[in-house]
């Protein structure tokens, strides 16, 4: 990070990385353990698309060019279908919270 | 892979790979070999985030949600300014071809 | 990649690539799926373990250090335990070729 | 993350993100603008290696297969190296201590 960063992109940053990790790590320890509807293939590639996704985000923003808003418009609406995916699912709201913040915190980077 | 994926899915997965093995290896070799424009800030910025979203744009085909059409979308515009960005600077032939390339197989993916 | 890279390092990069993009579609599209053993918790981690860290050794001898070797040392390991895996599921045999020539190759590149 | 994941693996993969944007916003911003010996090319390709193990690092320990020790240990030396390296260039301190915490953070988790 540098000291040109403005705040907001500072921490876009961060929540991007934290939605990464929760769907990341929510994906392979709750879900697969519990099998059954968490493990249903079209909501775990929502997960695993959207722990993707937010990586690049950050990354993009971190690289520093302005194309970082184009990859932050597309976070926001991954992260919103997987917030609802996971709200569907039930009992993973850690996930739920970590991509409706990330989706708020790049929409506003995005804009 | 699988045996599912389009023929034109699985062609633009190793598009996207080749353009990010190209942009990665030339901008980390050559560039910061030579020196000079090659390492201009704007420029060198665009061919790691070229290799990013190109990585990226491979991954979400990979997992396979519908979502790999706005990836897509983005991927063929950043191949085509780091084109033309590499084209300006001269002497990358390899890194404009693999750009234009990957930019024309994502277009038709996105569409 | 570069004029200056060995015919050995440009294939390895590739088998790394081709291992990644195998065992990362096959997991998401074939094994999530067919679900039941397919899906247990343990071979699936291995998979994705498997496709980050073929990813990543394809980066580093991008990047161009010499720190490759030892990525190459741990990618080989991780694709003879994902080949095991898969041969113990079955059925997935695309998976095991591609993660055994991968890790002979990266046992070539870690010496 | 993961109610059953350690403490200390939680604070390991957040050093281990701090320390990659710490080294891939410093040299995509501060060491390309100042140029010079900032963009030495083994100055440079080392803390783009460093940022790349650094996620891949914190990615095998999302994944949560045992295999993320040897990653956090390759991830360790790799830190150290680039902590050295920067030390040397001088004048980018936030990134000498990411990578030495980042550093002791991966090492007590390879043990």
């Amino acid at each position: 990070m540098t000291h040109q960063m403005s705040e907001g992109m500072r921490a876009c940053i961060e929540d991007c990385f934290k939605c990464h990790s929760v769907c990341l790590g929510t994906a392979t320890a709750h879900c697969l353990e519990m099998g059954g509807k968490h493990v249903e293939p079209d909501h775990f590639r929502l997960m695993l698309a959207c722990a993707e996704i937010c990586q690049t985000s950050a990354n993009m923003m971190l690289i520093g060019t302005e194309l970082h808003r184009r990859t932050c418009g597309i976070c926001a609406e991954v992260c919103e279908a997987c917030a609802r995916s996971c709200e569907h699912v039930g009992g993973i709201q850690e996930c739920v919270e970590a991509c409706r913040h990330c989706a708020e915190s790049c929409r506003r980077m995005a804009a």
